[in-house]
Order: C-alpha cells, then sequence, then structure tokens
C-alpha cells in the first residue's frame, strides 16, 4: 500500500462516478437528489446494465486497476466472468472496495462500500493501515441496498464522512439487479485480501494482484441473488498475488485461506444459511474467500497455491430453477 | 431502448471514425475525398488491419459497447475471437450495426450499415421502434462492398440522409478483408436482435447483452468470406442477453431463436447457398442468428438457453482448403 | 509497415511513460534523475506491479497496439496470460520493441529496447527497413538490467541517439521482477517477427498481428527468471499473422519458424543454457521463436500453421520448485 500522500481514492472514484452519470441513461441508470447528495440509481427501481456494473465495480475499486466481463463457459453453458486486475489491491480493495461500512438506521439497511470510507475512517482496517483520507470535494459510497437512502440516512452519511451533502456521491443497486450481482462478483480479490487480513497477515506486503468469478443469473429477490454471488467466490473465484514478504507469513495463514478450508465448505451458501436458521453471523467466517488463491513471493520466490473450485455446485447454484427450452436437444 | 433525446449515434460513431482517420495509415488504411464526403478504404484496395476492423466495428455500433479481439483455440487450432459487450444493445445493434440499408445504383451495390440508417429512417425497425435521428453535423456510415462508392452513391446516400455530402464519413470494407470480416463477426449479438426482432418479440425489452464469434481465416474472395464469416455466428455464435419481460414472450420465440431451429441448419453457409442455386433468398430466414442464445429475465428471473454451437463444422469451413506445412508433426 | 513520416515511434512511447511517472508510487515504481536523463524503476529496488508491466510492454511497443494480462489456466493451474495485439507489428516490433541494443560499459550491462533504438539506427534492421528516427523532444528506451544505469551510461546511451540527456525516458527492470517478466512475455509476435526477419522473410508484408504468452511464476534470481519467460514464448507462445505476400515465401521459411524445428527444442531454456556451458550464443538461435504460429496470406488466403506447445514442459518450468501448501488435496 502506498502512502497516503499518494491517494487519492474519492476524488479518483468520483471521476468514474461522473462517467456513469453523464450516461446515466444509456447506462439504464437514473439520478435522484436526496437530501443535496446525488443518488445514482443502478439497480433499485432502474434496471441498469452490464456496463453500469463494471463503472459501479470500479468506482468501487477507486479507479485503482481495470474491472472486465467476457463471455466464459461454466461445465459447457454461456455464463459471464467478471476479472479485476488491481493496480495496489490494498488501497483498491481493503480502503476502498470493502463492504465495511453498515449504513443503517430508521428501517433503513444497506452494505456500505467505496472511498467514502476512508473519510469516515471507523473502521479497524482504517486504523491498522493508519490511512485517513481528508475531506475534499467529493465523497463516493457504492450501497449494496433493496432501497434508495432517505433524506436521513443521506444526512447521517455525510455526517460521518465529514462533509456537506452536496459533495456526497452514492451508486446504489441491489443484489438481485445486473449492477448489483456485478459489482459483488468484482470482489474476487477483496474477500482474498479481506480474509487475509483476519488471519493476521500483513496486508501491505501485497504488491499485485489479479481475480476472476462468474457473473450468475440474476433472480429476483435478493437472497438468492446473495446465495448466487457468494457461490461464484467460494467456489469459483480465482485469485493470484505477488507480495513481499517470508515464506513463513505465507505459510501459517495460507491452509486457512481458500474458502475450501472451512467445515462450511461445500454446499451453497443458501444451504449453510438455511442451516444456521437464517443467521447471518452463525456461519464460519473463514468460509469467505476465494476457490482458488496462488501466490507469488516475489522476495523468495516461492509459489504457494491454495483450494480447489467446485463447478458443479456453481452449475446447481446459478441454473435451478432454470426454465430451459431448446428446440436443439 | 432510451428516449430519442439520449442518443447521439452519428456524433458517438463520428468520434470513432475520427480517431481511425487520424491514424489511417498506420491502421493500413487510406482517405479518399469522393464527391465531397470522407471515405476511408479499410479494406477494399486497402489491406487494413485487425484494429482498423475493430474501429469500424464500434463506429458501426455507435460507439455503445466494447469490442475486442482475443487470441482462442477451436478445436486446438489457433483462432481470434471477437466479443462485444453492448450498452443498451437494442440502440447498438438495431439503430445502427443492423445492416438494413442496401445502397445500389448504377452497377454498385453495398450492405450499408451504421448510425447513417437513424437519419435516413426509411427502414421498418425505425418505424417501429419510433426512432428518427435529425441530421445534424455528421453522418457516419459503414459499407460492405467489393469497391469504393462513386460520386453517384455519395450524393444518393447524402440525399437519402438529408445531409451535405460534406458531413458524410463512410467506412468501406470487403468482406474478403481483415477490417471486412471482423466487422461482420462483431455481430453476433445484432443477429440475435434482430431474429428476435422479426420473430415479433419486443425489443425494447432488452437490457444489455453480449456476445462472442471467431474471427475466420480471411479468403481472397468475397463468397468465401460471406460463407466464413455467416459460419462464425450460425455455428459458433455465442450470446447472453439481460430482458425484461414475462417468461411467456420468452418463451414463444425461444425455441425459434438460435440457428439450429432452421432445418436449414448443419451444413455450411455455402453449401446451403449453392444448394438453393445461389438465391440468397431463397435461404431459410430463420437461419440467421447465433449457435447459442441464453436469456436472463431479469423480471422474473428465469434464465432459458437454447441451441448449442458444431465446433467441427467451422473447422471445416474455416481451414478448407488450407496448405499446412508443419515441421514438428 | 507504414512510411517514416507517418512513425513517431519516441513521441507516442513518451505518452505511455509519463502516464507510468505520474502514477509511479501507486504502480510500484520510483523516479531518479541520473545525468540529466528521467530512470524509472519498474523493478530494480523498486518492487512494481503487474500494471507497471502493462505501461512498459506498452511504451516499449511504442504504444501501437493493446497489452492485456488476463487469468488463465494452465494444466488446471493458475497462471496468468498475456495477450498483445498489435496495429503495424513490423514497426511496433522491430523499429522499437525487438532488444537490439547491448547497453553495456564499465561493468553495466542492459538489453536496450524501445523506440530510443531507432534514434541511433545502428541495427542492421533500421538499414533494412530504410528507418531513421529524427531526434526530437524526447527519447524512450526499455532496459532489462539488474541495476539501474550509471551517468556515464546515460551520457553514451544519449549520444548514441543523438539527444539530450534531459530529453532521455528509461524505464528499467530486471527479469526477476514482475514488471521485467510481464515486458520479457509481451514479446511473443516480436520473437516471431524476429525469426522471421532471420530468416530473411520480407518483414514489410506483414500487415497485423496477435499473440499471447504466459506469465511465469517470478523467482528472485535472473537467470531462472530468463529461464522461465523464454520458456513461456518458445513452449507456450501462440502468433497469428496475417500477411500480404507469396505463399511460397511463407512456405519456404514457415516450416523453420516455430521453437519446434530447433533441434534444441523439447528442453527448457536452463537445461539448454547449461548444456552449453552457460554460452548463450552457443544456443541454436532458431529456437527463439513462439511455439505456434499460424499465418493467414492475405494474398492468396491460405492459412499456414507451424509448430506445437508443450504444457508440460511449462509447467515443470514454472513450478518447480514450489512450495505447494494446499488445505484442501
Amino acid at each position: 500500500m502506498k502512502s497516503m500522500d499518494v491517494l487519492h481514492l474519492n476524488e479518483w472514484s468520483a471521476t468514474v462516478a461522473e462517467d456513469l452519470m453523464a450516461n446515466a441513461e444509456v447506462l439504464g441508470c437514473t439520478i435522484e437528489d436526496i437530501g443535496g447528495a446525488q443518488v445514482v440509481d443502478a439497480g433499485v427501481r432502474a434496471r441498469g446494465s452490464l456496463e453500469a456494473g463494471q463503472l459501479v465495480a470500479l468506482a468501487c475499486l477507486a479507479d485503482l486497476g481495470d474491472v472486465e466481463c467476457s463471455l466464459d463457459r461454466l461445465e459447457g453453458r454461456l455464463v459471464p466472468k467478471v476479472t479485476v486486475s488491481l493496480t495496489d489491491p490494498t488501497a483498491a480493495c481493503l480502503l476502498s472496495q470493502y463492504a465495511g461500512w453498515k449504513v443503517a438506521g430508521e428501517g433503513y439497511f444497506a452494505m456500505g462500500s467505496g472511498p467514502m470510507r476512508a473519510l469516515r475512517g471507523k473502521e479497524e482496517i482504517f486504523e491498522h493501515l493508519g490511512y485517513h483520507e481528508e475531506p475534499d470535494n467529493v465523497a463516493v459510497g457504492i450501497l449494496e441496498a433493496a432501497t434508495l437512502p432517505t433524506e436521513a440516512i443521506i444526512k447521517q452519511i455525510a455526517k460521518e464522512a465529514g462533509i456537506h451533502p452536496d459533495s456526497l456521491i452514492l451508486l446504489v443497486a441491489r443484489t438481485a439487479s445486473l449492477a448489483g450481482s456485478y459489482q459483488v462478483v468484482a470482489r474476487s480479490v477483496e474477500s482474498c485480501l479481506h480474509k487475509l487480513h483476519t488471519l493476521k497477515f500483513d496486508v501491505t506486503t501485497i504488491r499485485s494482484g489479479i481475480g476472476s468469478a462468474f457473473l450468475p443469473p440474476i433472480p429476483t429477490d435478493d437472497l438468492t441473488a446473495i446465495g448466487r454471488t457468494n457461490d461464484s467466490i467460494l467456489y469459483g473465484g480465482e485469485v493470484i498475488l505477488w507480495v513481499d514478504t517470508t515464506d513463513e507469513a505465507i505459510e501459517v495463514v495460507g491452509p486457512k485461506l481458500p474458502s475450501s478450508a472451512s467445515a462450511d465448505f461445500g454446499t451453497s451458501f443458501l444451504d449453510i444459511f438455511h442451516r444456521y436458521g437464517g443467521d447471518f453471523y452463525k456461519i464460519d467466517p473463514m468460509l469467505f474467500s476465494p476457490a482458488m488463491v496462488t501466490i507469488n513471493n516475489l522476495a523468495t520466490g516461492s509459489v504457494f497455491e491454495f483450494g480447489r473450485t467446485e463447478p458443479t455446485l456453481l452449475i446447481r447454484s446459478f441454473f435451478s430453477p432454470v426454465v430451459r427450452k431448446d428446440s436443439s436437444t
């Protein structure tokens, strides 16, 4: 991770958000003024689009990398794949993309991510990394939420970020939307870094990263979407990291790093969720990471490989139930 | 599809065309003034290039998306693949990319596509979608043709588009050229949307799309090139669409959607063409669509999968006859 | 290749180099003033990054194309792949990217590449192609070297290029660095063109090219890195070229074109290197080319396919020794 002086996460993110806003209608998004803030509906009432998803993901990463969607095959079936390639993955993922801000109040709930978190600075990671961004002209946040925020929520976010609501841009999409699911599966590297941090690996030693995960079919309900996007990372997420540390530091955490290290590994996220009576917080936190991780230690030249993907499980998660009408088989 | 006020198809396309013109020589293209219009030879007498093909395809899509060429394998052999990812596929493909303008006169013939069609507005699709673009400063058209247009043809195009020839930019390539074949196989999604429209599916319900097709080897004659690029879509084209409609609307058209729904499916385009005595219009119009289509209905969460690819047929179409000299086998 | 008037290799390269410099810290690079020149450390003492590698490769190609890194699989294992798609491959690869300038003196040694070679103009290829770039405001060179150049070396480079040291930008990375290995494996097409030129094929007939090669794990020593990046091209490099010549011209050189044409083909580069007592110049120069090459002759429509890849050999080269700690197998 780079020094504080060099990073301008909100400013960089705003450039992407402004691009999204300038082309909002073509991208299937709408813009509302809520309490002075510019709120982009990228997938709540608006339908959004694949490209809106790409821009939301990029804004969420403070523009520190590339996000691409390609057309791939999964067990012979057509499924898009989202690949992220990150400049300074620790800054991009942990200081910006990680959904560490639970925006809640008055019956409203959203997973808050994006660089506005660095203005608030309340999460442990900011203290740990010694990073805090000073409020300037603009703050950008991404909300994974089923509804648009209220004026009171805007006021609360602005206050916590130390900025005027007029300086706030929020990109909002529910999980069960194209842009919403897209920006979640763009978190392959982020989920890996967050897990590494949880395992007390020194994330400042991470130099580069590339990762991919499939974009599942979009259902109508958020719970199914949450299930599928989690499965996408847990059972299909692939990540390569280049780090600069000792082999011991990797050996200590590595075996615990992939999702397969968790006792909960092996059935779909929703099955696990239901097994714990719908209590998200009873699920083993060690489950949340990519299926496969390769780490190349630049300091020693060693290569470590952890985990495996589970394509059959992905197919079941993504395509059941499926209405299948095929004239040719 | 978005409202008329939002789309500036010719203006957006012109930005790409001007990029192509600014780098014409490096891209293997030449520019001629014909009757006042700027005519870019991207593959008639000029040899063109892969990148010229990318820009022609993008201009043809009014810059509403991404067009990428990757290096892929087909049955173990090296073949490039062209992937298109579209913002507002209905506008990009039907209002701009579809080759619906038969430019003909004085012995000249070209398949005309690109946003200049929206200025002319004569085709049924413009009435159906209620779209007509007003002439402004610039019009951009793509001609798939074996020769450059004459002054008389330029005059005729400008007149029909309601602009002065000075405002007209034409990008011209024969099918049997790199840029020509490239821009045709960039039509995977377009062929799907056009077929959907023919089947009376409401194309305004299409929200996003991604598609791919192989770029076949370039022959010297247009007929072989037409055969191969058609086969590329018919037997190798893969498309995913996200729509917002009823499942019934999809179920009605879906089984007829992929190329395999046609009785003519199963042999190369040129075989079919010859079977009908070289009469293009006797070929089953239901044949013209991608090999495989997946539709995700955002309104219901349903996923529909149609068709199949035929790699063996593609290999035969692309590589016969082939001069093969291999030191290693 | 295009006429001299059209190419501005150093100017185009400088645009990329300036982008790299403007974001140096985020990209893991440092900038030093050495004897007036701007020297970017992209992987000597600095750690660099994947993205620094992309920009170094692009600057080395004078920005004449695209360079992309994707996440691929090799025999089931996660390995990145670098794909280059080239506008005017002869200019991009032979006038700029080829490492034809041995920068040496006072105990310093570096493989020099990039468009500064075209200012010096000393290599046979510049005479052969009749190309010489006149010194203007800027010169850009890429050095594959284990140390940064000294003031004396800067002075020597500037003198040979006919420019003032103040106008010189050097991008430096050792092979055993992320950016260093990246920019080497971005040479799939270049190695093919150089081999073609060595075989006396008229490289001015090459119109377009696309190629790919895997990015191996980064070791700590340059010799291992040189071995792996060579293996990446020799045993995994894939290239398609579109040319405009006679079939005879291709038939004469084709069988000698892929690496498999060499008697040394079949074991890792380092094995071969050691077999010849560590004398690089005893290795069969015919070895240095991609594993697989497909040539499509635009003048005749013929397609030629040469060579084969050796994935098992690549795995051995890239992953041995490997520290493998996997909780799941």
